[in-house]
């Protein structure tokens, strides 16, 4: 398993907006082969900044079946005139992973 | 819930020692009053850097609690050596949280 990190500069006052853009686009990446799940936070100290998190199978999914669908041209439709600057993206594999639970 | 996300940055070629020290430091954090979980991922594109996700019940169990337990000093102790530059820290609420399963 592979995790998508972006973070997500909003422009000011659009953070309401994104949120309601972003509800609308869900569907799309949780529709994709290889897709596993995909959590949004929101900075508690830079309000207009989010990370979103995604779980792929394999950071192909994400690099090229993401990106190389029609699904992605919509999904950047609806989503990337809110960000300024572009989104930064990274990969991470999970080293370890504990709870106390 | 809050979730503590820190950018770790390690010194080139010492990053199977960090890996080893946080190994050994887990345990610090993950006793701590209002410690849910956490994931330590390293990036597949910059090698040395690491993401440490903590979720956390309140921001104050990291930023007051952690940071002023002597088991805070003992965690400094055995990774901030590591780091360079120090670690970017900075906490985030749950939006949303979607799976396919």
């Amino acid at each position: 398993m592979v995790l998508e990190v972006a973070v997500l500069s909003v422009r000011a006052g659009e953070s309401a907006a994104f949120e309601r853009a972003f509800a609308e686009a869900q569907p799309i990446i949780s529709s994709m082969e290889g897709y596993i799940s995909h959590q949004l936070h929101r900075s508690l100290e830079t309000r207009d900044k989010y990370l979103l998190i995604v779980q792929w199978r394999r950071i192909e999914d994400h690099t090229v079946g993401f990106r190389q669908s029609a699904g992605f041209q919509e999904w950047k439709r609806l989503l990337h005139h809110f960000y300024d600057p572009p989104p930064v993206i990274e990969h991470f594999e999970a080293m370890s992973d504990h709870s106390t639970k």
